[in-house]
């Protein structure tokens, strides 16, 4: 008898859109790609038909404090292996619904900050080009920026915004304005987010001097402090969140230093007195429905949790976003 | 301009059998494979083209004490990514003497032993089948039994095996005969290992009742403990290893605990007094220029080494041996 | 002056069963067992007068992911040396209400499932065979398997069951029937609990395809989702609870993984947005006056929390659980 | 050109009594003192013109059980780096109210508990000498007798104590009175505390017997439970406890351990179920407009918490201590 | 078929002076006391029969920076499960050759240190009176006193003593003289010790002033630098220390600080350049057949190492010196 | 009785170039200076007086992979509050030869690599323009570069050079020229150093091509390859080194990843086999003599390496180096 025949069910080998099962093969095993999904680079001729990519952007060089958001995208693949199919609240299987898979990460380069926003936005056009909906995992704050200009190209975006920190700052250290508490201050600039149609939720922290949020509030944003968040509750708060991004294209950037740091202490500029992982799911949830183009979960640092239950976190929060996307790309159908 | 145009240099897309430079990607990027090198499925065509497979066992059914083996093949990957390409003293470059690539991760069932050796078997009969040498990354020791079983079909092997402990014990609790501490008397009851061109190096730790020891010299086996590897020196030991073993085929297996906890803490079942890795390394480098069929490096424990030493000591191990095994695979043609 | 007269104050030499205080022996000394009770093995005559046994079962060999839980019970014993007399809110002194002990860990097998099964069953049996009622630190939640098959002699009994999954899967890895996802499938499959008295609170986290929920809705199981023991509250859905099991011969069974990560980390599968300890503390408390014949506390995985937090949430449970006990056995006197 | 003209913005070098901005010097950076303020010892001129002064006491002679909280300030001078300057809730910015500055560590003893309370007594009757507003960062929880010794002088204080024990023990290990679970016992024997105007909120935990509780409250304390804390709200539980201490002098003691060890693992006697951080900021800030005389935050025990978290948090309840007793300092003029 | 046919296997249960077997018990399982042993209070008659007693003195009060050796004896007795029953290089097997047993903890008080050494040095009273040989597990180095002054009745010891340190400093923090720092210096001024039969070897590290050094050597104590020790090598040394100890009475102290912090970082005072576990062992292979009272195995911190990883070297080493006790031991008869 | 009289010993407060003793004050009490100096900022007219100057440079933008040795200083003065004043093996007490002083931090800026560099070149130009030899605690290694533009003013140094890797690479990432590999390849094009005086001793690891080693050897750097340490021995290598510096004007450089990683495992590029501490310690004594004008301690990464384990290896490390920069700067008087 060959071996061949004696045994030989293979892992992994047959292509198809669809996770592993750990049902099949056990959780720990096989290479780790998001969620178990298969791995689609771009140059292979089967990108066209993804319709939402997972994508790492393994850099922070945008961080001004505590350093190894680096290291984000391959904690989170690890983590994301413990994912299953179905969502157990809504019952939508996103891997269902449309085709997904793991594109890899996006170029980067941790020597120099403006050649990795060009090489990030670079990889971001192939992907708006190929018609796929980015659903990344950072990376620094810093990444969400060279991505919306690859996404903004038919005009500035709404965004819903769950954070400790506006990112809405100038510059630091006598003028540099790149940096992961400026993105948003620079999209707003470059016409990349209209403010009105921005919503950030989950704000607090001591302050500098809070000229970041004089200023976004001058331009229209809308930001909801945590006490607000807490005390009015999440459900009058996300009704007044979906109302304002409206039905236009909106994305979701998803910082996981606005979840409170007991539940996720692997990142760079924890805050306490944060919302809980259950509001978190909630929140997310309640964008099912909306008009969105892609989503980002970043500030994953692993050096700062080795155990992996922050990656574990943001795993699950990038599956609650692959949901509601799903949702949304299966509406354009 | 087009995205593509604007700066799309995508990441592991050309196919080839060299792994991804840390001057193009940095380290920390991509999905991670066994030294970044191309993962191809057994099912994959360009199967048939690899010389040396790396292989992943991840399981750790049949561990007695402290389990988590089964998450060695996923933490190894990951630490491997920082191997370069050459090696600092001989001068080898295995990636370009053969053509190695990852080949996944034997299936396996972490609820049945005997299911899980059958699984096991299988998949490296496949290997075997397609002329492959195996680079195995365990798992607990007990993988070794399936492996030989796949490996040993025209007659039984020699083995140069580094270790604290002989793995020679006959049944645990009772009578159940297949653990991480009886593979080699199995192996040797099935006539997969000759036993006197078996060698065992640096034993050492307590003692059962040293049954296993003198089983072992009973049938023929060298075993070097520490003591006598420290007295004599490596040259002169590793000098009598290759006498014994001499140029018939060889199986190497190295367990991560042969090497001191200090080094190696990540692992189920350390003891004091190991050799250093300066002088593991020695070692491996000694094999070069035997009749090798392939080699495992076993027992690494993340969950008791979550900083990832310990990979990193078994991932730069699982490179020396990768040169002597390329050394041994070249020279076949 | 001789010795003994200079100060010789013994530690835990005087038998008693209750537990060494505090007060004259500080927390860290001493030879650890559960709650700092005496230990009095089954073969000792005292075990005649023991009225709630606190055992360990060091097993995980039904555990699909991440393995660890075999440590659990010395961990929790470490930590369970914290615990003091009397109950905060209630005023409850288990110890003095009824006579505890701790009988040591059962006999299990980490090299074989259907042995190791047989092994606890037969510990069990003797434990109900002494009238002892029983509190089980696992171990991973097969362990309640065995269990369960000794306390149902004399019919199905009802559980409250806390835990993020419902532990009604049928099978994995193509068939393989007996895991730590199973042990209620099979437990009512045997006739060992009677599904329309078990109620299973907390369950979340994504899907397979839900066929065990449907499996168990179908049998009858009441199985309460997160959201909606988050919506209606505890007092409300432990009303449920103790309405569903009436006052007829309830078991329960305490997964850690119910509680949240961030208050649990340390056990093999986490699932995000679970309730809090003083959430679960106070569901516990609600169980006062049931019919109570035993109950387990499992999943906790020493390796996945070396702080021993997790430990110590864990060991605080099996206190309230004590409690409530307690009062169940002093009223049957 | 000289060096000095090249570049020299030199680090720390100006005096003024505000933090080092994080937009010019780094977090990372420097020396780290308490949130960045300037090291003014006692000794130096300048501490007459201090109002208020941040003061580490290095000790941990009264734990009667797990150690570490001598180690507390410095972790705690680390973390408090990543404090910035104003409140984001109540816009307050203590640096500009008022003179802050780090006064350095109090003397202590390891050696002898004795010694190391008349040290500690002897530097805060110098504060106290210089006008000075304490705010301590312990130590454990027996440090707050020898500050009380120094404050209340003039006569016996009130005290709002945020912890999970009451501290209210008469003696341990046959006597042992000065222990860090009987310092306000001592404080009420010796007419530093007023009984009547001292409120403890968040008690919860196994109980000896309850002698304390009963103690205190035969004394007049008014002890608040966390079940009582938890059903009630804290904005009326803190109504309350600001009628009880009325516009008389106040002390605030704020022992970690009062919050939920899921958010701050890192102390020597956690109790599960407590306080969650953002309650915990709530509480303080509704203590503003209080006649405050000082403050101290204990019990950070660094080796179980190697990650800073448990720091992080104290840092944070400093800051929000901090601002309450700016205003109040602030006030006095 | 009752249950206590099925399967009753019960654990640790019959008594004998062996320990458990991990053929029989895993590991993992049962009640932690030193290697397994029974758990023998001296207070139980057969406390009689004991010839050497493993005891542990949990207390750290004596230490001047990083606490927690109060710790030790709990981490040990876990770590210590791990050990067998016969030592690998010299076939001796100790539980066989003499009676052995855990005896459990000596009282203690962390809470004052003379009150501490008076109940320490009580207990060891009791086991001297037993003629039970001692083999302590600290606890800070400061326990070594109170147990010199019971087992040096009979007049002054020798003493071979491994340690980065001297120990022999006069007082610390103005004057206070029972640190952790100070033991052997007392010892000789009391006459427990003969200074010209003491032999310290591997002591290092930066040095305050060197007094405690010249003060030994006018002692005449035989101080072994590490430097010294490795230039003359191992064997030479030792040769050295047994003809310097001769064959009257010898205790002998194993700081575990003398090995090199790589190995064993678990500790208070750490000091670089340290010798290894090889060395450690060799070392106290040496020893054999000299005159041996007793010994200790102390400095051990477990919050510094969550990993076990010292306490396995300590246990490890434990076992060393219960060798060469038991040989002493027998000899006696 | 006032205050000040009842116990006013103030900590720290009269100023001295001594360190503060251990026996005044415990290792862990006050605010953490290198080596417990008095911290002197360049704007301090005493700076006139430093002879030689301990600096942190907190900036890692020179890291390719792994970064966070930008909060190396910090944890270094943490680790360094163990050293005492004197050398066990030569005597000397660099703090009495000569004045020491904590400079504070170097001026970084962790958003843009240029300017960093220009900003730390700012910094050292005053320390050398004030006659202050600097000893210098990393940051990344690309922070060699910027100093030795200030300190080879007057022509090219020789350089002693301990690491495993040469850092003489040319360029990352598509060109990329300046990185922590890179600085001694840059250097040498600077004339900053003669290369012929240039040995770098510990060389290893996998290389990418062997470019780097080619390049160095052509322009006369000696290359000392970890093998050939070994092989020869310390005293032989360092006698050819010291040969080569000669008398004219050296520079050290020590990277903390030269020392195996079992013994400094945090540090972001990590090589297996490398030297032990003791041998580090060895050969930085043999550096007694030379004609050295500053040294650097490089790469260490504490999130690596939370324990601090690490950071005590290179507080020790600078210890030893400050012993021979000592000597050297007390010859010119």
């Amino acid at each position: 008898m060959l071996g061949a025949e004696r045994g030989l069910k293979m892992t992994g080998d047959d292509f198809s859109f669809e996770p592993v099962s750990g049902f099949d093969l056990p959780r720990f095993a096989g290479i780790p790609t998001f969620m178990r999904l298969p791995h689609v680079p771009l140059t292979d001729p089967r990108a066209a038909q993804v319709d939402i990519g997972l994508i790492g952007v393994p850099w922070d060089g945008g961080t001004t404090n505590r350093p190894g958001a680096r290291h984000g995208p391959r904690q989170l693949r690890d983590a994301s292996t413990m994912i299953r199919f179905v969502h157990p609240h809504t019952g939508i299987s996103p891997f269902r619904l449309v085709r997904c898979a793991d594109l890899g990460d996006a170029p980067v380069n941790p020597a120099d900050v403006q050649d990795a926003l060009a090489r990030i936005t670079g990889f971001y056009d192939a992907v708006v080009d190929r018609g796929i909906m980015p659903l990344t995992a950072g990376g620094d704050h810093l990444v969400s920026l060279p991505i919306l200009r690859a996404l903004a190209r038919s005009g500035p975006l709404g965004m819903i915004h769950f954070d400790a920190h506006t990112d809405l700052f100038d510059g630091y250290f006598g003028g540099f304005r790149y940096t992961h508490g400026t993105p948003f201050r620079r999209a707003i600039e470059e016409d990349l987010l209209d403010p009105e149609r921005v919503v950030q939720i989950g704000i607090r922290g001591t302050m500098y001097d809070g000229e970041d949020i004089e200023w976004g509030q001058a331009q229209g944003v809308r930001i909801v402090m945590i006490e607000e968040l807490m005390e009015r509750g999440l459900d009058d708060v996300m009704a007044e969140a979906r109302e304002r991004v409206g039905q236009e294209p909106t994305y979701v950037s998803f910082d996981i230093d606005g979840i409170d740091p007991a539940y996720a202490p692997g990142t760079g500029t924890p805050e306490i007195g944060g919302f809980t992982t259950f509001q978190a799911q909630r929140m997310v949830r309640k964008l099912n429905g909306l008009n969105l183009v892609g989503a980002d979960l970043v500030e994953i640092s692993p050096p700062f949790d080795p155990s992996g239950g922050t990656a574990w976190v943001g795993a699950s929060m990038m599956f609650e976003l692959l949901c509601v996307l799903a949702t949304a790309r299966d509406e354009i159908g």
